[in-house]
């Protein structure tokens, strides 16, 4: 049924659950070093294969070029290994996008999760394949891997499949992946069409993740791994298992709960606020506003009745 | 029929036709000083009462922080006054939305033209409210004077008249008026309502500056000013002359003939290339795309029947 996921893009590539890890702030909303090395550290010690750090649920397109920048330096530092990080680098500006993929690029990080463009609509393919191709080769480092980040709910600017053929066929070195967060499984499906060459698909929420590893996938990069990282896990690891679709029906049961109590940065911040006992973490930053308390508590409510835990906080 | 504009927020604000001045890049894509001022300093000696830099139809948002605050400082070290600019500031990023107006403020800008964060969709008013509150209290300069744009089609963020009140009612000597690019004249009727308590709007293109100024707004900015200065000023210096209605359909000819043949950042910046016989003007960022030899060659065939000029160029 699967296909065997052929290994010519190298070894080291990440692969299983990755989290894009909610950025934590201060009260004065600046972004707090201490407190995502931490949530970071337990991610990777339950479940979680690397972490997409600045993505979407990141608040990412929140944080100016430096605070990015800090933010990975203050993990690396702190102890969590580049090589199991894949960071959020596409912006609008050419000149950011660069700046931030060579940084994670020299700092030994496993690749880079790259948005196109985002701000004008309706730009043509050859505009996005010449965005990708600029920061490519202004880069120019051997070690460079991209991700083509599709979320068109979001970005609005969509990753097609052409795009994805021209950009394979031109650095085939450099383009080793894409995460897909279309919500459309058909669409995934296009993209798995690649996974035979060694093009790494995952999906973008934890819902697909099985669909996706039978299909020749290799994981997923989901929200829901900030706070369910293990369960999440389980199904990656055991996906070939007779148990897979059941455990498959216990993290879409949690995945539900999430969505349904308001945004989703929101909700996660409140989950671990909650978990972890440290208000702090219901901070989001501006245009963002945090769960409010009888939301986060609904919320808990249905988590706990759902028999949801988040191991080693509580 | 007009509402006069009370003078409450001030003397030094800017009225008229701005133009979110194009900006020209290198062959390498750096922004070109140079080529920039030039451009600027035509628009202002050719009808332009203040130029909106960093604008949409500018690629703003595909420069960095540090590429917008070195094109204004040469921008005014080459006798571009400040008092008649108006530079876009709004990012993403509330760190880079607080430096850009910061800066702009501290050059003696006339104002900043603000887009909301525009990564998030579907944020609530409350984010936006909070997001342009963090700017203001953290820039905190007095001279500071912002002015809301309102694109949802680019930005798909609205600026609605719930938010415009809430922000004059908790910052009304520096929230002094808004842009509307909507595109939808019912729209700006809504925000002409706030006009008699000296709020001004600006309509987003040429083809509205007639019926905005019958309706008590201050002029237009318009990218069809990049290259029509002088024939969109008469517009708005003889508004209350019976020949209005002849002048605004002269312009409407123009703007037609630039929406018919592409985009239009390509479309200007093919008409200044041909006009300033200067072929580097055609040069974009990505995600955008030059306007073609076939396209740019009909797009000045269609311009010449009309009898369309930029004096002093040509």
């Amino acid at each position: 049924m699967s296909a065997p996921i052929s290994a010519n893009v190298g070894t080291a590539l990440l692969k299983g659950v990755l989290s894009p890890a909610v950025t934590p702030f201060k009260a004065d909303l600046s972004p707090d070093t201490a407190r995502f090395s931490r949530h970071c550290t337990w991610l990777l010690e339950h479940g979680c294969a690397g972490l997409a750090v600045f993505g979407t649920n990141s608040e990412a397109n929140s944080l100016s070029v430096g605070e990015r920048m800090d933010l990975l330096e203050g993990l690396v530092a702190s102890g969590v290994p580049a090589a199991r990080l894949m960071p959020g680098t596409g912006c609008c500006a050419l000149e950011d996008s660069v700046r931030l993929t060579a940084h994670a690029t020299g700092l030994g990080c496993a690749g880079s999760l790259m948005l196109p463009p985002f701000y004008y609509k309706g730009v043509p393919e050859e505009g996005l394949f010449r965005s990708y191709s600029e920061i490519i080769q202004r880069v120019a480092h051997p070690a460079m891997k991209i991700y083509l980040y599709h979320i068109p709910p979001v970005s609005q600017v969509a990753i097609t499949r052409s795009l994805v053929e021209r950009l394979l066929k031109a650095y085939p070195e450099t383009v080793v992946g894409v995460k897909d967060s279309s919500g459309d499984w058909q669409n995934t499906l296009g993209f798995l069409e690649y996974a035979k060459e060694g093009f790494q698909v995952f999906a973008g929420s934890e819902t697909f993740l099985l669909q996706n590893m039978r299909h020749g996938g290799v994981g997923c990069i989901t929200a829901g791994a900030n706070v369910n990282p293990g369960q999440i896990h389980e199904v990656y690891r055991r996906w070939q298992e007779p148990e897979a679709d059941a455990l498959q029906a216990g993290i879409d049961k949690i995945r539900e709960i999430l969505q349904a109590h308001g945004p989703m940065i929101g909700t996660l911040k409140a989950v671990i606020a909650a978990y972890a006992n440290d208000p702090a973490w219901k901070t989001v930053r501006p245009p963002l506003v945090e769960a409010g308390p009888a939301q986060a508590e609904a919320l808990l409510q249905d988590l706990r009745a759902a028999g949801f835990t988040m191991p080693g906080l509580v």
